[in-house]
């Protein structure tokens, strides 16, 4: 028994309001509130956010070897020189990029595809970089391709699809680890989860 | 087992999740996946987003007479000659207005708090516009006040707050009936408010 906030007859407000819903997961009640809390209570606020989205579309660009965001033409990554250069870690996001990094246990590069394959959404191969990542991995010193997509339906399709294309290649291949996560209690497990670790399971 | 999203070394790209944090609700990942999806899927909506609310902050203020956002000294409500200049509704938010507005039932005028009493988070009487609606109800014209404040702990303490300033002034003071909503099915209505009808009826 909601219904729709009304328009408030202030366009310049309205406009603020009409912009904040194009955000993802942000719905017309959830925008409005966020006009009302930046006008009300944090106008520096909305005016940093306002810089900072400007600022942002105008130096932030795609790193010419990964395609992660990067106001370089290659980002600090791909130009450390302590980065082995022999494993290429896929990625579907820069979160994810930076989720593996934060485990300070992977010193490869990475390819970031910004997406996942997505054949409902009309996302099919080139709009995921899948080209970029054929070329990116032909200079000579790429050894192994590790896939780190997502083990969702789609993340799981489009590791699928990356080692069909290269698997020509005279490329080591190989994809995460699916098992019981770290910490967890057997009984709060998945049973998917839970079999996979047992089909998958390893010397002790 | 979650952590929260790492830097990602793009100083322009972390200032943006930084200032998308800043939204209320918005947490550190929401942050970065709203910055990463307006980089990669919405530049257009990111350069809508900015000067909407460059603009909203360049031209927004409050309606001298009824306190909320407007463009205009005052606002196109309080403007309207055709609206009953004996009766002011007074609501905690521009959004509670529009909903007032959108019943169609009302044809006086309001006045808007921009906030409700909140003695915990150190909101005093002077921090809601008390002060201001006292100013507001004395211009000769106003008969009634009718409190349209939420029917939560902070905006019954505000109705009450505001009913005890205004009790010395020769107004009539109304509250919004309390009751069963329109539509609802007993069965699944909270007994608090069955209890209130019940002790609240009114000949049928």
């Amino acid at each position: 028994m909601s219904h729709p906030p009304a328009q408030t007859r202030v366009p310049s407000l309205d406009a603020l309001v009409e912009s904040l819903r194009a955000l993802p997961g942000i719905g017309p009640k959830s925008a409005a509130r966020l006009a009302f809390h930046l006008l009300q209570h944090d106008r520096p606020g909305a005016a940093r956010l306002s810089e900072a989205l400007q600022h942002a579309l105008g130096v932030i660009r795609r790193c010419a070897r990964c395609n992660t965001y990067t106001e370089d033409e290659i980002c600090g990554t791909c130009a450390d020189p302590r980065r082995d250069p022999r494993q290429l870690c896929v990625v579907e996001s820069p979160a994810d990029l930076a989720a593996v990094e934060q485990t300070l246990t992977y010193k490869g590069l990475y390819f970031v595809l910004m997406g996942h394959l997505s054949p409902l959404d009309g996302i099919g191969p080139k709009d995921i970089g899948l080209d970029l990542l054929q070329r990116r991995v032909v200079d000579g010193e790429v050894e192994e391709i590790i896939l780190a997509t997502n083990f969702t339906n789609e993340g799981e399709a489009t590791a699928h699809a990356i080692a069909q294309t290269l698997r020509p290649l005279d490329l080591r291949i190989t994809r995460l680890a699916r098992g019981v996560p770290a910490g967890a209690e057997l009984e709060y497990v998945d049973l998917g989860t839970i079999a996979r670790a047992l089909v998958d399971r390893r010397g002790a």
